[in-house]
């Protein structure tokens, strides 16, 4: 039996004469306009935005504005403890539904030596990856009208996160010279301090409820998958970190007068992570899946339909297997996990010592489905860490509370980040999915859960409508690190992308 | 029942009027002569003697060589590679049997800053430990008739290991003017790299067997028991470490992106760590405890004559209990011991980030027993660690071995030290033990294994003798850091302690 979603999918992608026509005019735009998209894009980048350049941070939210009112946008500009907001609204007549579209202009911390160029805000075109053979600059860009999709585009924020805002725009004009009209009245929300946690909007998303509301949030931001299609990713895991201390004597002790005799903490804090998780990867904590049902037909299909090629990952990483209990890798998105992130006791090497350590550490996170709270998962833990015998403390015991009790833990934990997931079938997942599917003659890569973290939850509160991640970037785009690039065969596809988003049925 | 060997030890107790005499004469003559001991050891301690200053050590050694030829021994001064070897030998007419006497006159490295003089070899007298109250320098030292047996003498090597040396000689003196003569053939041996691990002396005991051999051989270094009284050990520890480290993924990998997927080296290590030992502290890797036969009544008796206050360690090292397999302190030496020494993985507290570690890595060492040899417990734990799934290497996986193991840690060990023990119920430990319960009208603390590790196994196949270790100093001398010291109450018991020795039944 095909399955029902991806005979949905296909469906769906069978286009009218109409969505072909408007398919093959904004690739004609773009290809007519590559050289004002690129030039844009290096005038953005060209611009510092970092945390805490509190200048800079103005002159990108200035550009973002002067973009946006070009395009008939309103534009309000919201200033708040760190970089501005800039919110923009556009009514399209007699359109009632309104789509959010969520994007940031600042860009990653930057360490200038490691840029293989003259700074990160010195974009530079070449012809490849940094690790290409035969890799070269290509000189003037502004006056190239004709890009290789290969070439790409170097400097930070380049792909994270200017390009998508650039894109957005161009698929604007796009419409515009093709006389076509957005489907959705249209709001955009560029945030100033994404890469520092959005504190600044954060706050004041109860103030703003009125310019932030929508039917639909998409959030335009993160790579594609690597397989290069567009990306849906419909819920990201939350996560919630914890450090665990397990304590010995006051001080080391020596290891041949009292090891046998004093209780060694290293020993008691393995047997306690032993007891959370076995050797197959499932954990163990009572009640840690709890609320998590079997996955039905559809979504295993949906699951299986991603192109991962998890062989080429293992040898990239140099595993001969996954966990034994991870099915795949979507399939493992679909649980919370259980990482030790790291372990601290005692001295190993060339410092190690005849000692028995007088504490040992072990830092943990849980990644969390929307199943499984942040709240209720800590709770499983300390639970658990008591159940194997040890009394929970907040902080460092007491003489008290050393001479009371033989196994001391402290739990220490960070406030969750919880997880967020929009059912495929709700209808805007299904206007969405269409949109694409028609523009690109494929269904877009659908990714039910991304395994890591994102404030998808925190949007969906702010703006009332569910959250949907749009990713266009190049997966190798060295986003949070050095030498970020936008590959251009990725941008000008993004401009398809954004207008078949903003022209969805 | 009162067991046997009790029964023995107070029997060898009553004293013969001509012993009452030895030991009052001896005292007497300690008494009188505390100006001279003193001024010899503030002279011996003003000697720099740590390892690597050549000049220094080679006058230590004359010093030595000195103080045996005043009192008639025949003194070879033996060249190595590092520091000499002073060996004395003393005939005594008529005598068949021959004790070795092993002592060292090298000290522990110094951190001059650390000490509470002007140097760690510029000897200065206290009234006490550094941390008493009313704590005052005792000027002049040398003009002193009696000193307050609670007064210290703090300087490198004061008590380890010159004091007992100081001690010996001036055993021998109070004998001669007692008009008493040793009732052994007496040899010393004196090492200048004890603390270096005697690598010269080793090298060189097959060419010194002659002048080493012995019937007995007592080793008179290491601090007695906190309670003061002379201590007898008759045996140590082994020791032998290992490294484990678990490996993952080539490089670290983002929790978010790979949690549950990517096999976790850190969780895989608390596994394998939890598997090797249970909470109560029982080692769990088969065949740890072969060999081990269960405890006689007489020597659970023995060990329970140790007057060790475990509620007070307990208290001091704020713990509520020991290990609930561990009976008591001694019962913990007579078994080998499986300490974590360190644990290393990914990070933790502050600097901690959302990956999964590529390694993690356990440092660990045995204790062992006569009954159990390093070798072979080396190998019980390689297979232990394999029949828990791992493929055991010895240096870093290449990509190949990645490929083809899911699990693979890499073992490396250091070269064993041996355990060592005679048993009490041998005709010179009853003699040696005889001869100190007579001395101190009350028997000596008698250790059937200390829990550390020491060079007696090396000694006893060098002297051809078993080998008990007579230990006189304060417990609390710092012996292996700064601001070491002798407490002169122990430097003066240790006369009598050598006298009674050299002239045991």
């Amino acid at each position: 039996m095909r399955n029902r979603l991806i005979v949905y999918v296909l469906s769906a992608g069978m286009m009218s004469s109409a969505v072909v026509a408007q398919s093959d005019t904004i690739a004609a735009y773009v290809q007519a306009h590559q050289k004002d998209m690129v030039a844009t894009l290096i005038d953005f980048v060209s611009i510092p935005n970092v945390a805490g350049d509190a200048a800079n941070l103005q002159r990108n939210a200035a550009f973002a504005t002067e973009m946006l009112r070009a395009r008939g946008f309103a534009v309000d500009v919201v200033e708040t403890s760190g970089a501005p907001v800039v919110t923009g609204s556009l009514k399209v007549p007699g359109v009632q539904r309104t789509l959010m579209l969520y994007a940031h202009y600042d860009g990653q911390p930057v360490d200038p030596a490691k840029w293989k160029q003259e700074g990160p805000f010195n974009p530079v075109l070449r012809t490849g990856r940094l690790d290409a053979s035969n890799l070269r600059d290509v000189p003037n860009p502004r006056s190239i009208d004709q890009f290789d999709p290969e070439w790409r585009l170097y400097g930070r924020a380049a792909a994270d996160d200017k390009a998508p805002i650039v894109a957005l725009v161009t698929a604007l004009d796009a419409l515009k010279t093709a006389k076509m009209t957005p489907t959705w009245n249209l709001k955009v929300l560029l945030d100033g301090e994404e890469e520092s946690g959005s504190p600044g909007l954060m706050a004041q998303t109860a103030t703003l409820r009125d310019r932030l509301a929508a039917d639909l949030t998409l959030m335009l931001d993160a790579p594609a998958h690597p397989s290069g299609r567009p990306t849906l990713v419909f819920g990201v895991r939350g996560n919630v970190t914890f450090e665990i201390t397990v304590y010995g004597a006051r001080d080391e002790l020596h290891s041949g007068h009292y090891g046998n005799w004093a209780p060694n903490p290293a020993f008691r804090l393995a047997q306690l992570l032993a007891s959370m998780k076995d050797a197959s990867g499932r954990v163990l904590i009572r009640g840690f899946y709890d609320g998590i049902s079997p996955l039905t037909a559809d979504e295993r299909e949906l699951l299986r339909a991603v192109p991962d090629d998890e062989p080429a990952l293992l040898k990239l990483f140099g595993l001969a297997a996954p966990e034994p209990a991870a099915e795949s890798l979507q399939e493992a998105y679909q649980r919370p996990s259980l990482t030790i992130r790291g372990l601290s006791s005692g001295h190993v090497g060339a410092a190690a010592a005849g000692v028995i350590p007088n504490f040992a550490v072990a830092n943990l996170d849980m990644r969390l489905v929307t199943e499984t709270r942040g709240g209720d998962m800590l709770r499983k833990v300390r639970s658990h860490i008591e159940a194997q015998g040890f009394h929970v403390v907040d902080s460092d015991p007491d003489d008290g509370t050393r001479e009371k009790y033989r196994d001391i833990a402290k739990l220490v934990s960070t406030r969750a980040t919880e997880a967020y997931r929009v059912s495929v079938t709700t209808p805007q997942a299904r206007v969405i999915m269409t949109a694409l599917t028609r523009a690109f003659n494929q269904p877009p890569v659908v990714l039910r859960t991304s395994g890591a973290t994102g404030p998808m939850s925190e949007m969906s509160v702010a703006t009332g409508a569910p959250v949907i991640s749009v990713q266009t970037v190049n997966f190798d785009d060295n986003q949070h690190t050095d030498n970020e690039n936008i590959r251009l065969g990725h941008f000008f596809a993004a401009v398809r992308t954004m207008a078949a988003l903003v022209t969805a049925p």
